[in-house]
């Protein structure tokens, strides 16, 4: 597993806003983005899990705190690591930086339900990534 | 049918960029939300369309014109019209303005399909509003 | 002061993923709105608090919780409130409703900073907004 | 110059609708994430282009086909192209495919303002993005 994945992304104009930083909604599509691709690195995806394995991972809270605006054509890296889980949900720790600079600190809980929305126990499947 | 349906809406900081403007892809989102009000409006809606008629519209092409810009908290009026129809499509004009200034001018093209992705008739339930 | 704002929303296709719910981010969206529609009912405006008294209030940090799902063409209820303040900061309550259920509940912590991005003390003009 | 610039993304959960499938704005934000990066390919930006030369590059028009569907997780390529240029605006070829599968076909017209929104002769700096 990595315990410290890291995904890095350009900022693009859809990003930002009128008070010339990014939006902070945004900053949640990044780090889904992030976690997504934390996914693809063990060999999954979201599709996958929804065919073969009937999960959906879902979030069940964000607690973002904003430190430092980030702005256009910011290049930014995101570490995402595993902080905490139980047999039906994980916490990520998720850390958005521009080089040194610190941006945005996220913790994240996820819970894993089936395709009709019920709540499932955590798939062996996903043990390589939250163990 | 409302020959010319208005819908209004204000600028949130969502829908701007770092150039201070309306970031030019949410427009679509505007003219999107305007049909499907101009669709409620005749006492129909996406759900009911899907889930009674198994049909869904969806937008074949786009042609929009930028004439000026919207900024935060601009209130913007967005007219929409059925220009013409086939058995399986219809276009719509749509223009959004800012009091007396157009803003943007749309011709945006719908088809019905079903809920496999196949093209269909457009369904007599919709004759109100194309007709 | 309205102790306890109500904005009202209804969900578009951008709102949606093709999980077939409102995206995550995307409640942060309807918060601001929230949030702003709040300052213009006191007769205030982001254009205003920052053109006028050099003023701009941005999100410190974002907790939130979803409880349950939204769906396409929903009709949505964000009650606002402010829970705390001190001199430089203010935190609000924000709950999302459908009808009587729940869908999210976040608490946003916001500061006033002026338009070099340094943090000032709240203006007098926005006392009858947060007491 | 690259004659056709080749700009690949994957498909998140923010781009799509609950259609189950990328919802029809957000090409636009593909397309013009291919077009910064083509800029940047020649060693320029949208910074650089606004702080050296005060030079804007803005939509003016966009006139978009969607062929097929993009879904989750899909992996697309987008190849840009300068179709046509004069001296104040120039226009460019844009498809979105999926493996040989055209996706979207778009034709979009860029054009030069300065700082203050007033349409500018294109730089000579743009030439070898343009020419």
């Amino acid at each position: 597993m990595a315990k410290n994945f890291l995904f890095k992304l350009k900022v693009y104009y859809e990003d930002t806003d009128s008070g010339g930083v990014v939006y902070y909604a945004n900053y949640l599509k990044f780090l889904e983005r992030a976690r997504s691709e934390f996914i693809y690195s063990i060999g999954l995806s979201n599709k996958k899990l929804l065919n073969e394995f009937d999960t959906l991972i879902i979030v069940k809270s964000c607690n973002i705190e904003y430190k430092k605006s980030a702005k256009l054509e910011d290049e930014l890296e995101i570490f995402s690591s595993i902080k905490s889980y139980t047999k039906t949900s994980f916490t990520m720790d998720q850390i958005v930086k521009r080089k040194d600079a610190i941006i945005a600190v996220a913790e994240v809980c996820l819970v894993t339900i089936n395709n009709n929305g019920k709540p499932i126990k955590i798939p062996n499947i996903l043990d390589k990534f939250i163990k």
